[in-house]
This record gives C-alpha cells, sequence and structure tokens, in this order.
C-alpha cells in the first residue's frame, strides 16, 4: 500500500501559527475560568454507542464516527448479522459530561465547575471552515440549583470573552438571556396550544432573519387562529434592543408564568453587570429560542456585532443528568463557539502578534570545532534559563531563506558562528 | 437502550486532581522546550489506514481501533466482501508526523523543531496502569543532518525532566547515549554474521537483566561460534556505570566502525554535559539497544535510579520521513514517557502541593436578597481581578460536609452569608 500524504477528510494539520493562537485561547479560558473555580476535567474520546445515541445529542447522532469491533467479536457480528461497533467517538462534551458525573459524583464536590475543552469529531459534510474534528469547550456547573450558577456561568464567560477579543480590539458584545419558561408563557397567553409550542419556537427563532412580518406570515401559513397570531404579535412589537424582564412580563405573569421565574432573571441580569466590562451588553432577550430541547430555565447565548452567528450559548438543562445517573441533578452549562473564536482571532491577529517573547536564533557553520559548539551551547543554556527562546542550528551554505524564515518566525536576533 | 455509566474497556476519566497535575507537567513540556525553539503542532486523531499500517509501526498495527466507514460505502463494502474500514486512530505520534511533515514541508521552517502532545489510542490488553488511550509526547528535529539536533534534543529533554523532577526531590537521572553503527561493529567485530545482528542486539539488550553469564549462555544455547561468542564477551567485560566512548571504541575504529561516529558521540556527550545540572548523568552505554528497527545512528534513553522502567528514548532515523514524502529528511526525536512520568509524581505528590495559589469560597444563604448578591459577585470580581480564585455557591443546610471538601480542595478562606 501507498503512503496518503494529505490529512484523512475533513481533518486538518495544525500548523505552528494556528497552534500558538489556539494555545493562546486555551490559556486565557483556562485562567479566566480557574479564577472562577473551575475544576479542569477529561473523558475518553470514545463512548459506549448505547450513550450516544440516548436522544440526547439531537441530529449529531446520525453523525457518529463508530468504531468497528475487532477479532472473535468482529467475526461474531458478520456471522450472525449483529451490530459492528458498540464504541464511537464522541460528538460532543454533553452526553460525556453526564456519564463521568454519573460514574464519579462520589470522588466530586457539590457543586461541580467542570471546563471542559476536547475534541469531539462528527461526521458531517465538510465545507470551508467546518472539519470533521474539532475543539469544544464547555463549562457546567452541576448541583447547583439556584441563579449563583446562572451568574458565575455568565459572568465567566463574559470575562473570558473579553479577554480573548480586547486582544483584537473588539470588546463590544452581547450575551442575550432569557428562559424557556417565558417563551412557553408567551405562547400560551397568546392561546396556542401546548403541542404548536415547538413550532412556535421555531418560528420566534426566524424573527432577526424575517422580521416580525415574516413571523405573521409563516403563522398565518400554518394556519393558526388568527387571534393567537395578533395577540403573539404585541408581544413580538414588545421586543428590541433594550426590553424591560418586568414590563415585558407583565401580561404573563400569575397566570402562565410562575413570577420567581422573573424576579430570578431579574437577579441574574443585575448581578452579572457587577461582573462585567462597560463594553459587555447582559439584555433581556425574548427572542431567544436556543435549539436543544434539553433545556429547562434559563437561556443564554452571545452575539458579537457584525458577526451573523452566535459565539456560544447555553443554559440550564435539570433533567438531562438524571437520565444517566438515576438521581436528578440540577445542571447548567454554557458551550463556548471554541472554533468560531479562532476562526474570528484568525481574521483580525496578525502572526508576528502572535510570536512573542525574546528569540535568538545560532547558526553555526558545519564545520565549528566541538570547543566552539561546547562554548555556544553553555551560552545558550545561560540565556534559556534567563527566558529567552535560543535555537541553535546549522548554518545553511545560503544562508538568506534560512533567515528571512528565522525573521518571520520572531528571531530577532540571529548570530552566525563560521569555522575559524 | 439503557446508559452504560463506566467508560469503555480500558479508558478513564481523569478527575480534577489528575487533571491538574498532567497540565501542569505539559505547562512544563511546553515551556522548556519552547526555550529551545520547539513549536506546538498537532495532527488528526484519525489516519488513513494505508498509513497505519505502513509497517513503521512494528506490533502497534495490530492494535488500531479502525473506524466503520458509513452509508453506501459501508453497504457496498459488506456487500461486495471489501474492507469495512479504510481509516483509523493514531497509535503513536510518529507516523503522523511522516505525513504531517510530507504534507506540509513547503509552509515549515528547515530544521524543523517539532513538539507534539497528544492522544493515541492502541487496542491493547488493558492492565494496572495501561489504558487503551493515553498521551504521548514527543520532540523532533527534521532537516539538521548535523549533531546539533542530538545535542538540541538531549540537552532540552534533560532540563525539561530536571524541572519537573525536581518538584518530588528527585534530581539524579541518567541519560545514556550510543549509536546503532557502534552497535552493528561490536557484532560485525565478534564476528558474528549479519543475517544475525538483530537476534544478538536483542540479546545484548537483556544484559543488565540476565548479566553476562547470562547473555553468553543465551548464545551457546542458540549456537553461535565459540570464537565470536568470546570475542563478544571482551566487550562486554568493558561495559559499566562510566565508559569512555574512545577507548571502548578503539578497536572496533577504522574497520567496522567510521572514526566519525566516535568523534560525533564525544561532541554530543561534551556540549550536553555543559547544559545540564550536576545531578544528571550523560553516560556513554554501549550496551543500550533501543527495539524500533527505523533508527539509523544515534539512540538515547533515560532511566531513573529505583525504577526498572526507561522514562524517554529515541534516536536519530534518517529513513523513515522519506517514505511518505519521496524525499530523504534527516530526522531525530525524542519520546517522552508521559503516563510513567504522571505515575511517579503521583507516588510522590500531595493532591495539596498542587492545589496552588489563593482560593476563596463563598457561602450564600438561599434567602439572600438581590442586594446582597449583587454586592457579593462585585467583590467576588475585585478578587478574582486580583489573581485570587473565588467560588460563590449555595450554603446547605448542613455545612460541614460541604466546607470539609472545600477545604480538601485548597480553600483556605471560607465566608458564610446569611439572610438578615
Amino acid at each position: 500500500m501507498s503512503f496518503v500524504k494529505t490529512p484523512v477528510k475533513g481533518m486538518r494539520d495544525c500548523l505552528p501559527a494556528d497552534m500558538r493562537l489556539r494555545e493562546q485561547v486555551i490559556a486565557d479560558i483556562k485562567e479566566t475560568y480557574g479564577r472562577y473555580g473551575f475544576a479542569l476535567i477529561e473523558t475518553p474520546a470514545i463512548e459506549h454507542i448505547e450513550n450516544l445515541t440516548s436522544k440526547q445529542g439531537g441530529e449529531n447522532e446520525k453523525l457518529i464516527f463508530k468504531i468497528l469491533k475487532r477479532g472473535r467479536d468482529l467475526d461474531k457480528a458478520l456471522e450472525k448479522n449483529l451490530e459492528l461497533s458498540d464504541i464511537g467517538l464522541r460528538y460532543d462534551l454533553t452526553v460525556p459530561l453526564a456519564r463521568y458525573y454519573a460514574a464519579n459524583a462520589e470522588y466530586l464536590p457539590t457543586p461541580f465547575k467542570a471546563l471542559q475543552i476536547g475534541s469531539v469529531w462528527r461526521a458531517d459534510k465538510p465545507q470551508k471552515g467546518r472539519f470533521r474534528q474539532f475543539t469544544q469547550c464547555d463549562i457546567d456547573i452541576l448541583g447547583e440549583n439556584t441563579i449563583l450558577a446562572e451568574i458565575e456561568l455568565v459572568g465567566a464567560t463574559s470575562n473570558m470573552l473579553s479577554k480573548i477579543l480586547e486582544r483584537i480590539g473588539i470588546s463590544k458584545f452581547t450575551v442575550h438571556i432569557s428562559d424557556r419558561r417565558i417563551l412557553k408563557a408567551m405562547a400560551a397567553w397568546a392561546g396556542f396550544e401546548e403541542k404548536d409550542f415547538d413550532e412556535i419556537f421555531i418560528l420566534l427563532d426566524k424573527l432577526d432573519k424575517i422580521g416580525m412580518d415574516g413571523v405573521r406570515a409563516e403563522m398565518e401559513k400554518a394556519a393558526y387562529p388568527a387571534a393567537c397570531i395578533e395577540k403573539y404579535m404585541t408581544l413580538l412589537a414588545g421586543m428590541g434592543d433594550v426590553v424591560d424582564v418586568e414590563s415585558f412580563c407583565a401580561p404573563l405573569t400569575g397566570g402562565h408564568l410562575d413570577a420567581k421565574v422573573v424576579e430570578n432573571l431579574v437577579t441574574i441580569i443585575s448581578c452579572v453587570r457587577t461582573m462585567v466590562g462597560a463594553d459587555v451588553n447582559i439584555a433581556f432577550d425574548p427572542s431567544l429560542v436556543r435549539g436543544m430541547g434539553y433545556y429547562t430555565g434559563t437561556i443564554f447565548e452571545v452575539t458579537l456585532d457584525g458577526y451573523g452567528f452566535a459565539i456560544g450559548g447555553g443554559g440550564r438543562y435539570d433533567k438531562m443528568i438524571g437520565k444517566f445517573s438515576g438521581t436528578e441533578v440540577a445542571a447548567c452549562g454554557f458551550s463556548i463557539g471554541f472554533e468560531r473564536i479562532i476562526t474570528i482571532l484568525q481574521d483580525h491577529l496578525s502572526a508576528e502578534a502572535l510570536n512573542g517573547g525574546e528569540k535568538h536564533a545560532i547558526l553555526l557553520d558545519a564545520a565549528v570545532s566541538p570547543a566552539v559548539m561546547t562554548e555556544v551551547f553553555a551560552r545558550a543554556r545561560e540565556m534559556r534559563q534567563a527566558g529567552t527562546t535560543v535555537t541553535v542550528q546549522t548554518l545553511k551554505k545560503n544562508a538568506k531563506n534560512q533567515i528571512d524564515r528565522l525573521e518571520a518566525d520572531g528571531y530577532t536576533k540571529i548570530e552566525k558562528i563560521y569555522a575559524k
């Protein structure tokens, strides 16, 4: 068989400059969440197929890279027409977290504040900027059933994003916050039937793309009662850049919405505002939907002005861990769009900005004596101990390219040593 | 299907304390090699089966986790009795590095100093301390055909190990250095036939376990000519803790060994000695063999007094990259026994030693007012900005366990705030 040079379809090699950027972002993430007491954890890349196909993963369950059984297990499976695989690569960090918590709860504190940064794999159609192996970054608080979880998560995430984005001179971003129970109350108050709620949410989710008239038109097309549509439109009319939680929710409260939900949302927003810089907009957004069905309360999403996609999102999902562990565990999490953030930074940062630190190259003629080499390495040792990056390389015959490349890689001092 | 709590067979969950240790070691590795100008790179976890079964991986090629084809490809494979898999998980970082270099050489400097830290997967029989997913750490210099590669690699690795091991009060370790060409010259000088060299090396490799008499007995059992065995034994008699390269190699030089090999080895050892602390023993060890067939020159291995295994090893392998790229590329590499080093550190380090930094917990009674919460989070913000780790959690009814656990996790200041 011949060797294949290119990476497997949909996979990529990370070049040194890409890695420097990724490492910088990962360091910022670890540092910021570390200050909030989040502990880094890791789960295996490979999970049980039962867990990966437990209906928590939505559409991703169709994209699993399954691992072939081996040896006698495989022979038996082929012979008896059984499944050829019982394990696969994880497609997210949420299902593994649920299993991890179920398996290890006795060794973990309560609440457990977890930070995960790791690769996930999806057999998606590869396209520009979308790969079949990519990094996810999830932050979760398990076992905290009060709004302290939401406040810590949104506060920490805002601080982390400020830190990362400030490097490229972007400091303005918006954290949209709402609650799935408000979404439900809105639909109920307007008179829609509960069986139609999910479809109503899907239409509402299009609001920023198709506008109020668009949502109305699609609702009419779906033949919802005109009275419900009209009533719902009065809520949509009240949405905008600045929406006050209490006045927006006033008509819903009581019959359709627990007043405690409103009160908590007000407290979350006001506490988070004390934790973030003036440039960060913490906004109640009743048009926020968030796709995943497992959210049970607060939901949040981060957008950056000028970019048509969210760079993070999450919410409370109090029922999911219990499906694994058998015991219900309060849970709230934030998933950071790591690859999207990297793309944004790549658009703005020069390679030089990441070279960092003093870098010194010593180029030795191939014919230098052992005594000269010994002296060079002793001197390099001293510089390295003092924190300078030093590389010792053979001086090439035509050194121009070599030197140009070293300069591009951030070597500001380049020393050539010839044989006597 | 029901959920499975335990990790997949042979896999493990990393708890926060394990992660702190691993992160510390990884940070030390990145920092030390960074000072030497090594660049961090990453290759995908998934590789082409052709590359994984290219005979560079030795026994590991039998341990590949293969990924099942999907959709129509799978149907076709089953129908026509074709291979069910054309991609698999990498079992080492060497094969991927060779492919990476072949694919990306035009974007990389020459010499290219690469650092890889990543997971590899082997469907090995799981046993205590051996997992089917584990971390490897490889450092390679490609495109440097002089001994500068060996000196930089051994020097950097010694510095890195000193830094890591000093944390547990171990500073003495030995870097054994030799050259495959000396091994061959020894066997040739003794009169063995070239076809028997590999078997002779395997017997020599047992020297530290079975001693000179054991090696002699096995050679006699294999019916090698008595004269060859006697001559070889005179070489073995010259091995010991301190062996001088030039005098040991004197009989071999000329007819069987190029004098340049000896001269280079002397320079490598003397330069590396100027780069390392007094506790690090840089020793010529003519009994060093190193298993992998792809080594072409210098070989090295690190041992720690009191441990019966190597914690790192490597050598020059000038022919391998060319098999992928078509063009021969000089290459020299070191592979660090990452998991072994972690095990040694775990035996010696207390969890407390890794908690590090100031940690402050604020426990809030569930009934505190929003105003108090706002004040707490504003104060937490200030402490976090000043570098303190702060966690804000709900105060439990029976707080003793909660507080004990926080103390165990390194929270030295624990503040309780009750509702007025």
